[in-house]
């Protein structure tokens, strides 16, 4: 007889089918019933895992940007690589899997950003914080790309890691209506042979 | 005792306020009945003026994007200034409009293009062509400034008109979640002083 699975693990797989299903259809749009029958878990049970939809939704944004996050971590924390290579390589592999996913869903905080960032204050709260701390990933390996003489050392890399991060997420959302890669292909080489394009005496 | 408004009349306030509704909310979660109430007009005849809802969401778009394109060419025809000054002076002025908006709405293409892209085809492709007419009018306004000598002859303006696009509508995205227009004021230096700087030698 299989074990009963452990309540982490029930509350983990409704995370993830929840980010699952918001990428697709949106937070106002996704229904809960949706979520649990898809992760076989019975209705009942949902008000013991969240105190509501709300509640649902936000863990599943923040569990969809500590993964995210890591991803990103472990390309730029890739020491066999310089600064500015560790940081192509992630967008690049993004790329990869965006074209794999054949152009759908983009970016789960980008979606729920434009969507909720009106209607809700804890959920554009929630979202801003996760946008700033990915542009601080940004900044803190343009500033070694700095040391490393890979950019020019009077860019000022604290607007720039912005810019990149909005970029990009406007690249996505193109990328999403095209349903081609070609906005981030033009976004990479934007970004990296002009913007931080070493090229200014 | 007062006109009937007309029927073109009519129309074009549903559509108006049908825009307003859809900034706001999005496209699936906006009632018909509600564009209703708000246009003062009776329930029954909606159908007079649209085949269904997803009739109606297409026009709103359509005449958004007419709009938005017919404010973008009296910008880019001003022949008084520039090619590259009138191009910077639109965002700007864009810039101040969302300022005084506090920053809400955003762009509904960008909006609907996020929401709808992976939901029906017919308004992707009407969201893609958007899109498009609007790179292209950028592009042009880039070819002028390449003969004006305002930037670099040997630049892809046909790949920068799309970046500057997609970079735009990012910028956008990420000041609904901030709630300033930081972002908006970034793009503009970045794109202008950096992306198509005329400072390669």
């Amino acid at each position: 007889m299989p074990r009963k699975p452990s309540q982490k693990k029930v509350k983990e797989k409704l995370l993830n089918i929840g980010g699952e299903v918001m990428l697709r259809q949106g937070y106002n749009y996704s229904g809960i019933e949706a979520v649990l029958e898809k992760a076989g878990v019975p209705r009942g049970s949902f008000y013991y895992y969240f105190k509501s939809k709300e509640d649902f939704g936000l863990q599943v944004i923040e569990q969809y940007a500590r993964q995210v996050g890591s991803d990103v971590d472990q390309f730029l924390n890739d020491q066999t690589l310089s600064p500015l290579t560790r940081l192509r390589k992630y967008f690049e592999i993004m790329c990869e899997k965006f074209e794999r996913d054949r152009c759908r869903g983009g970016c789960l905080v980008g979606n729920l950003s434009q969507e909720l960032s009106d209607q809700s204050d804890i959920f554009r709260e929630t979202l801003d914080s996760i946008l700033s701390a990915m542009s601080t990933r940004f900044k803190s390996c343009l500033k070694q790309a700095q040391a490393y003489k890979e950019i020019p050392s009077d860019l000022n890399v604290e607007d720039l890691a912005d810019f990149v991060l909005n970029s990009w997420e406007g690249a996505i959302l193109r990328m999403k209506v095209t349903k081609n890669t070609a906005a981030l292909r033009m976004f990479i080489d934007t970004i990296f042979d002009r913007v931080l394009g070493n090229r200014i005496s």
